[in-house]
């Protein structure tokens, strides 16, 4: 890659195009389909997880056992051992969702059989994908755990909520996102932590064509109680059209917009328009959450996360300010929330013409990270998350402040301040 | 009735039993009957209209043409000429909707084969009831319109809407009315002008029952459409709900506590726990509305309304700060907002340790309002209501504030300084 030796009008102007561009996207969902057959580059043998990559013999917890588990669940060995062998013989080979159209939840690990969104801007036929969601157990493969009940569940999603899914979504002719997410946000949703609303509008618009295209029978019941009883359903629609959305800006010469944030078990990564697909990365500051009963902050433990796709968007924590119900969930007060979104005002190029914050007098909310403005004012993006147990699971959620490393240092590489 | 000549010492207490008696309320959705079967007292040539009674003559409006309508809706006349003599000469009979243990919207006009929703206190049985919602449209008989159009629409709920959620409602052997008031207030509504959430939470426990029970026809279908699409279909249960819990008040001796909050064409009357069913009346202050596209304040006019009875349980304008989305509908400002619920702390009794408001940090909404306060502080109930088309018609919505007068003279009457 060359030196851009980017000046700051040609960054401006870089910026302006790149969020047009992200802004002009129309993302609708248009189908569920396995991730082999809907993502480009994708083969049986891959298994892709969150974050910038790293080395398979790095990873050494919830991200490693979900991996191993992919590989079981995908036949590709009989045991863990052995698809350990494979993983270190690069006979199965772990990449990042990044690279494949794809972000991932916590773990996000997804491999060739398992069901993804797809979400498609109309116009440019640009897509983004990412796993339908596995379920509120505590235990899932998303937060590194495996076991049988898991890989029943897994099942059950493969073989009966996906193709029902599909069914409808197809025959609804895709459901436009935009609106759902103008509307949710005017319901209490932060679209990160909190996607309640935006899970019983989505339910509106599938259960008629759920019904209509797959009888109402005892399997369409169970779809229809998945649907309407996860309130976080709606999180992997809004992660797939983050990316579908984020894709727009990607290459945009000169540009210091945020295109992606992501984390691994042990790093903090962003990319930016101008470089492509170079990741920044840092280590992980500490995540301040609100933890369920029983448990502790020594039980916590980070096995990676692509959610923070919706703040490069312009929601979940820089939409705080939309979602005061968090308190009960996440922590902190509606007071903090309201500074939140105002911060990050600061650090993004635009406001967003349809997502609005009713408690702003319906602002947009603050919409494009710029890299240079993280860098100028030294605030960080504010990020929504989930907590997750060392051991797998489910632990609560909370707030996370991105370092400020990556952001300098791509604005360094973009200056030609450091090597491209 | 005899002079109470109640002591502040008597007074607080009376109103400490009336707020625990109807914080003790656990309303539930029963049933959906026909007013004649459900309402205690009704007959067929009875028609129940909004506010404190007037004479027939006296109505002029919207609440005249409602009346006319429901009596040829019910076939009691066959041209509005003759229901206009038999309700002169007392063959056909007006009545308040609040003395049937019954409240209705705008006009609020019910009458005998009219389905009403029924809300029951299971502990106590004490029930409250409400016409089912008649749809968005904005002709309706709610809002003074009686056409062809209003007429088929009212026989659709009759005939298809009513049986059927009647007979989910039975099957799902009831559905508890305050978890889902609760719930939506984290997302969004003051369940008076704003009952989005309710709405579809509501339609989360009945999708499943009315399939179930009436199977999956086109009729079926219709029903689901028309509870998925009307954002105010909720605004009806609650209102048979606040009434279920405000009666738990009434007659409570020396009760400042307000019971009834009420609007006809002319009037703005109160009752009060302590002075059981007798009005306390006022002309209708200026409704400070934000009005549809095309429609000006000289188009809009009274014609009464008792969706009051959700102010009258801490709700609509007491909880104004749950629902900043409003702003879109009814105008004003977030602070506003905030600022209307604070103050109506100041004139309530208690804070309702169920249905909370996230921007409060999870305050209980402010629950029971105290004549005595609203005397003492001058400061009177905030209430969200809507607007309505001088010649019929739903027009926007708004803020209206309660006359100070009634409150006076109910506390007068209370003290033995005025006539009981």
């Amino acid at each position: 890659m060359t030196i851009l030796n980017s000046t700051a009008e040609q960054r401006d102007r870089a910026n302006a195009t790149a969020v047009a561009a992200m802004l002009e996207s129309d993302p609708a969902l248009v189908d569920v389909l396995p991730a082999l057959e809907a993502l480009p580059g994708m083969t049986r043998n891959t298994i892709l997880t969150s974050g910038a990559p790293l080395a398979w013999s790095e990873y050494a917890g919830g991200q490693r056992r979900a991996i191993l588990g992919a590989a079981l669940y995908e036949g590709l060995a009989r045991t863990a051992e052995e698809a350990d062998a494979l993983l270190h013989s690069g006979e199965i080979v772990v990449r990042a969702c990044h690279d494949y159209a794809c972000v991932g939840s916590v773990t996000g690990v997804t491999s060739a059989s398992m069901p993804v969104w797809v979400v498609e801007d109309a116009a440019s036929g640009r897509r983004g994908h990412c796993l339908v969601y596995e379920g509120s157990d505590r235990e899932r493969l998303t937060y590194g755990v495996w076991n049988a009940k898991v890989h029943r569940r897994l099942l059950w999603i493969r073989e009966v909520l996906a193709p029902r899914l599909a069914a409808a979504v197809r025959s609804a002719g895709g459901v436009r996102v935009n609106p759902i997410i103008r509307r949710a946000l005017g319901m209490g949703d932060d679209l990160h932590s909190r996607n309640t609303a935006a899970t019983a509008v989505l339910f509106h618009h599938l259960f008629g064509p759920i019904i209509d295209v797959n009888g109402y029978d005892e399997a369409t019941r169970e779809v229809l109680a998945f649907l309407s009883q996860n309130d976080l359903f709606f999180l992997h629609v809004g992660m797939a059209t983050g990316k579908c959305i984020a894709e727009a800006a990607v290459g945009t010469p000169h540009s210091s917009i945020v295109t992606a944030m992501a984390l691994s078990e042990k790093e903090f990564a962003i990319r930016v328009a101008g470089t492509g697909e170079r990741w920044f990365r840092a280590g992980i500051p500490a995540l301040d959450a609100k933890l369920f009963d029983g448990i502790t902050a020594d039980d916590i433990a980070f096995m990676g996360g692509e959610s923070l796709i919706t703040e490069t968007v312009g929601l979940g924590g820089l939409a705080a300010a939309a979602a005061f119900s968090l308190q009960d969930y996440s922590g902190g007060t509606a007071e903090g929330m309201v500074e939140t979104t105002k911060a990050m005002y600061g650090i993004t190029h635009a406001e967003h013409p349809l997502w609005k914050i009713p408690f702003l007098g319906f602002r947009g909310v603050p919409f494009g990270i710029d890299a240079s403005l993280v860098a100028a004012t030294g605030v960080t993006p504010r990020i929504h998350m989930g907590a997750s147990l060392r051991e797998g699971g489910h632990a609560g959620a909370g707030l996370l402040i991105a370092p400020e490393e990556p952001f300098r240092e791509a604005l360094a590489v973009l200056e030609g301040r450091a090597v491209a």
